[in-house]
């Protein structure tokens, strides 16, 4: 069994790394951490967790969580994780890391991040996109990358490696659990029920990740829409010639050939929808080619949580260790 | 008094005429039409109405609703408004036509609706948004715009008229009633709640009614969201000159000046939402600009039903009759 | 023009009486109240409000208050009020109170609500459940009911005054602006949406009121639904006679003659739901009979924020002016 | 393996047993029927089951299924389950009939379902409430129960089956799933969203079932609430002895050990909710004692499509089979 390890057990990220581990058939939880809930039972606090997991919360010192696991995940906000990951690191133990602090350079993080970047060294990390970066078999430190970039990078990477496209507009539409397991004003029931909140709608971190994968011209505005779980993006896709004409069956063999073996992406005939993958790892995709247009419309629809989140994490986890990426990660969306 | 007759009252359209017509202080409603439920108290088959309007629903012939009217509102769907229509001009009644009959040219609707334009003649409309249109005061047909058109138009003219745009991307989100009372696969809660839908992401015929209005390169893409009232337009603005360098006042400025007058536009200084518009006739428009970009972000909100629907024709309706455009509208919006 | 000071003009109560009395035709809001927000502007801070309010907030002496208004709506929360009352009572002003401070006796007050009640006087004041209680007309003070005793009281009283019943067994369900604007666990959106909760299910603080005023054996249940604004009850009504058979027709005339004249008691055909009194000062009443039982099932829906709370305090106030009950109050529900 | 065919597999009841068949480790299914999408796959159907099941769907005869299977769920509509079941049981198929058609006897079923039972045979059934009825281990023909008897019966049994109970008014509210897939008025989305609507709310025909587990005096009023998967029960239960003075400690060791190696039933310290159960088949029991009353208030909460539905449709089956109960149904809930 491999031991893996859990910095930060009580957000929604945790929460659903744990969720999701416990029927992993070759892991076992050694360590959940968290201050504030230090010596409860995970599952009394969390009683949706009962009785798959027996620990306590703990809260231990970095290099005793190294020690006690084979893989340690780091879920804590932006800005902590880099606490934690050097001295994960020093220890010898394999790390995937949930926030942003290590998905980009230590430069383009103090620029975006706008905050100064603890760890003092530029780490060996691999961006845990996994279908497009398979050396994340041999990563000691996976970045695993934002909700949106995976949904948004997922649903044209096939189009743009092929040299294809001049401009991207994602307009992407986002579950409240994205913004975390804390009250907000933009998390209040009544001010998100019968709504839609566009926020950071020119300049939001995530468009860095994607600009870095993707090397073309990319638009983001990001929106909370009022479900719980699920990111919807819409890809406004501008192709280089105005003159394009492909047809639908030559869009279809990019993407299908692009996606050959990964078992995660699934290429819709229609237009995917959030139901089909709630809950799971999956990234659905459909699209729609405007006539008389150089435009086509990609849809990509994502779990935020799972493959924008813990699933994705839990799948480079397989990658690193040489598993099956489905183990744990294989059941079908909570439909309806 | 107006004597304001609605064909169509039982669908939301003709409904949303009712609740606002019945506490218009200038407005008799004298004749609503249901051919199922002819017959029937309108406050019996809809609660909400009792005790606000006393009136049975009948089935009448065409110009016997002309002559008890002063006004008639046409509140029936794509392709039966265009068989009223034709009989109540005859009889010399003004009419607001909510459905898309009108429009179009008629060969542009025949194109874009693909279907027969069963009016023969080319009728002397006027485009109902009466903000750009005020020769609606002097129409005696009104083609009351789509809702989406209302919402994307808006968003965008100040910008549009003033020659400085090469491009915009319309990503619209609309509450579900904009697809009518009758259930459907989409409207079936287990389908629409915790999701989004996209639909006709290339092809939607409304996006003929805002190139015409605008004149420049223009994509639209709809969503359903799951929320009952409300569009959302993000319109994604591409300026013309690459090196665009207008501030957030000269921005606001141009649509304050552009909008002089007009009260029920709004323009925000952060981001609309669609509470501040519920069950309202405002359009709230906001926006932000991209750095080191030529793309500006401008995000407008309406009510669907109101503004995008029964709130224009009663405002156009006010406009047509001399009275002040606010009457029967000037209220706030259901918070929270 | 009446003079209406509004003290506590941010939270949910304080806002809707903000909502409604702009479109009062015989009051001027004279001054709100905010600590948190003096000097700034009721419209900024709350956009669905511009243009109808032109105040700023204000954060000035109880006594001045008094001074400026010809009546006082106190918005704030439980605990509070009391420290508000007495300043503008001795100085005059008329006062409707939102909160539970003078709803109980000041023992009982205490006793529930297991505080000291700092008010060291006990004021003459009269239960504001207008249609119950015609003495409203001459108050100086008047405690405006809470929520759920609205809805529950109202649905049973026909029954319980005609001394047919044995018990009741309130179950309540409430939209979450109940709770008020502050974010919390409850009102966070993924654990409120997809979900119902139940809470303080035997010992809500609210069946003081109900068991006064139906002097009957009363349990009550509370939960919050997901929706913004509603209170269904659900009252299951014993009847003493456990043979009773009493027709559909019997029980309604009991309910038409007690609320003869009470226009915004609508008994209802069917059973009500929350659309039709959604923004409105309406209670809406049905029932079924259960066969072969002493059981008859009333149900009961109010908008909380309206006849639950803020319209039900402009009601008072306009009994109390001798103005028409309706006045401000008088339009339709917000459908769909 | 066993072999499992599905008789219906489109409803929400049939694509829920495929959603969870196809993890469970020791079934294979063998047949999947539907006359509407007879040759089609079931994963284009529904995309959110692929590529789990490459089965299409078939329309063969009622005995070929029986041959076809080791055992088969009958999961049509009430009315039509008895079409099928006499056919299968004569070819020797074991049954487990999710409908309403063998849950009572045949008189019984006649009165309450006011319809002709088309099965002349009164069969030997059991009612497939796991935790009561052992006996399911042996049966031939188990009748699946009612969801809102599910949740209901477990929250009481414990203390009616202990003789202390004089009175239960059960008060439910489920999510809409529960009214099957085909879109109605009430499904709807602007009628259900913001809405919570009360329906049979004397004579829902699901009482039957409650009564005759429980012989005891049974009220029962069922809500739909803007939910797509969930129901909570509220049992307000009455006690005989009207001075009770039961301490939490010993109702809950009632609880306890009525339920002692019953892994589905989880009896929680607080009031339990929706969302600890999503996607699951526990069941949830928390409670409150009322002071100075013989009232104590029981919630439970169940998934509707799967304690109270398929989910205890394979749990049953897990029984009938010698196998491990919780095989296949063994996971946490989708929180949030």
């Amino acid at each position: 069994m491999i031991e893996a390890g859990i910095i930060g057990g009580t957000g929604y990220t945790g929460l659903e790394l744990i969720r999701l581990l416990v029927r992993h058939p070759q892991v076992n939880i050694s360590v959940v951490t968290s201050r504030r809930y230090k010596g409860k039972k995970v599952s009394d606090v969390n009683p949706h967790l009962f009785p798959f997991v027996e620990l306590d919360y703990e809260d231990v010192d970095t290099k005793e969580i190294a020690d006690r696991s084979d893989i340690v995940f780091v879920a804590v906000p932006h800005g902590s994780a880099m606490e934690y990951v050097p001295a994960l690191r020093e220890r010898g133990a394999r790390v995937i890391d949930l926030s942003a602090d290590y998905r980009l350079k230590r430069a383009d993080y103090e620029r975006v991040y706008k905050r100064e970047h603890k760890d003092k060294e530029e780490r060996d990390t691999v961006y845990g996109l996994t279908e497009l970066h398979p050396e994340v078999a041999d990563a000691t430190l996976v970045a695993n990358p934002g909700c949106y970039p995976t949904g948004a990078i997922l649903a044209v990477a096939p189009l743009v490696k092929g040299g294809m496209v001049k401009q991207v507009v994602f307009d992407s539409k986002s579950g409240i659990s994205g913004a975390g397991a804390e009250p907000s004003e933009t998390s209040h029931f009544p001010n998100l029920a019968e709504n839609i909140i566009p926020y950071q709608v020119t300049a939001h971190r995530h468009v860095a990740e994607m600009r870095r994968e993707l090397l073309v011209n990319v638009s983001f505005t990001p929106h909370v829409i009022p479900t719980i779980r699920g990111i919807l993006t819409t890809a406004h896709v501008f192709f280089k010639n105005e003159n394009m004409s492909k047809t639908h069956e030559e869009i279809e063999a990019i993407y299908t050939q692009f996606y050959a073996g990964k078992r995660f992406i699934r290429l819709r005939k229609g237009l995917p929808s959030l139901g089909a993958v709630r809950g799971t790892n999956f990234c659905d995709i459909g699209f729609e080619i405007e006539e008389e247009s150089n435009r086509i419309v990609v849809i990509s629809t994502i779990d935020n949580l799972v493959k924008g989140g813990s699933g994705q994490a839990i799948q480079n986890m397989n990658v690193m260790f040489g598993l099956n990426e489905r183990d744990g990660l294989w059941f079908p969306g909570l439909v309806p």
